[in-house]
Formats: structure tokens, C-alpha cells, sequence
């Protein structure tokens, strides 16, 4: 839970006014490989790693179990270049379209969906 | 928030152990078309709905709006036909690859992220 903290970001207020948070502040972010559609993985984002998202253009997220501002790759090398970013109809959700360096998972990964594969009824 | 619903799930309990849900009991689904890897919208599932989903073979929600369980398609006939769910490494996103009929968003447009696209900085 983000409440006991002040964040001052210069995220554009006209895409701060389309944001409809979780209770916590946050955003979740599926990050897509822009090339060949693979989903990655599902990050969150605060305003303001929206906003670094948006300006640096390194996918920028905020970890919910270290509680703090995580940059994909700085200490993996992983790093996620970004190629464009969506908000969905509801203003709920976006979707980052990345150039994926190495992996996506700490498990060594290409994705973070390649593991478990839950038993389902296929549809021909 | 469901805090007041008792719902009586038959999701098999190796998979319900794996599952790490929001406060709320929910966990996020990335709903991909299959074969185009479009990804389509973000919807809610608790364990019922993932049931649901895994043993009907159509994508079935928890609507965190109308708070009721919510079969893709009902009423629009935009139907999801589920061909494969992943659970992420850690246990708290799913990825539901489907065949979309019709159109995705309510909005009309295909996917839930056509219309916003937020200026960022492109990579070549």
C-alpha cells in the first residue's frame, strides 16, 4: 500500500485525469513484445512511473513487494525499450509495447506465462 | 469488493493454491486473441470465474462494476472461446488466449487499447 507516501510527479495531467487506479494508486501494465505480439508479463504502474515510462522510454514499474521504483534491466540487463504505450477504454489498464532485451522472467524466461500451463478444453 | 460474498468454488485445489489474488480476491486476466497475439482487454477473475472459464471453455469474469459474474458474449454475442490459460511465475496474473467473435470492447472497437495511444518516445 502506497498511502504513506508523497510522490511529486509531472506526469500530463490530461493522461492523470483519464487514470482510473486500484485502491492503492496503481496501474497494471501488460507488457507486450512489439514485434511478435508474445505477452511478457504483467507490471503495475504509479503516475509517476507512467511518467518516467513515458519520458525515458525504459518501462519503468513500481514494485508492490520492494515498494519502490524498479527499472526493467537495471541490475538484470533485461531492459524493456519502449515502443509505445496504450490506455485501455476504461482508463483501468495499459498496455506497453516493448523491444524486450534478453528475458522477461527472473526465472530465466522468455515470458512470465511460458511455465504453467493450466488444463483447459481446447476449442477447435 | 467481495468481502460479503460466499461463493462456492469446485476450481481444483492445486491450481486455487497457486493463485495469489488482490485484496479483493481477484486476479487479473490479459485476454489475448490467439492466433494474431492481439491483446484484446484486461478482465477479473476470482476462483469461480477461473473455473468457469477452465471448464466451460468460454472467458468468464468477476464484473468489479456490476459486481456479478460475467460470461463474455452473453448479451453481445462477442464470445470468447478459450483455447489455452497460463498462470504467471508468480502465481498472481493469468494469460487466457482465445478465439474473439466479433469485436472485444464494448466501444466497438476490436481491442480495449485501439483508441488511447499515449505519446512516448519510440526506439528505433
Amino acid at each position: 500500500m502506497r498511502d504513506n507516501r508523497t510522490v511529486t510527479t509531472s506526469l500530463d495531467p490530461d493522461i492523470a485525469g483519464r487514470l482510473k487506479r486500484t485502491a492503492d494508486g496503481l496501474v497494471p501494465a501488460v507488457v507486450q513484445q512489439h514485434d511478435t505480439g508474445e505477452v511478457l508479463m504483467l507490471g503495475w504502474m504509479d503516475d509517476e512511473a507512467l511518467n518516467r515510462t513515458l519520458t525515458t522510454g525504459r518501462a519503468t514499474y513500481w514494485s508492490r513487494s520492494r515498494q519502490e521504483y524498479w527499472i526493467k534491466g537495471e541490475t538484470s540487463g533485461h531492459v524493456q525499450w519502449v515502443k509505445e504505450v496504450r490506455l485501455d477504454c476504461d482508463g483501468d489498464t495499459l498496455l506497453v509495447k516493448v523491444d524486450q532485451e534478453g528475458v522477461a522472467c527472473h526465472t530465466g524466461d522468455r515470458t512470465c506465462f511460458d511455465a504453467d500451463l493450466l488444463p483447459a478444453p481446447r476449442h477447435a
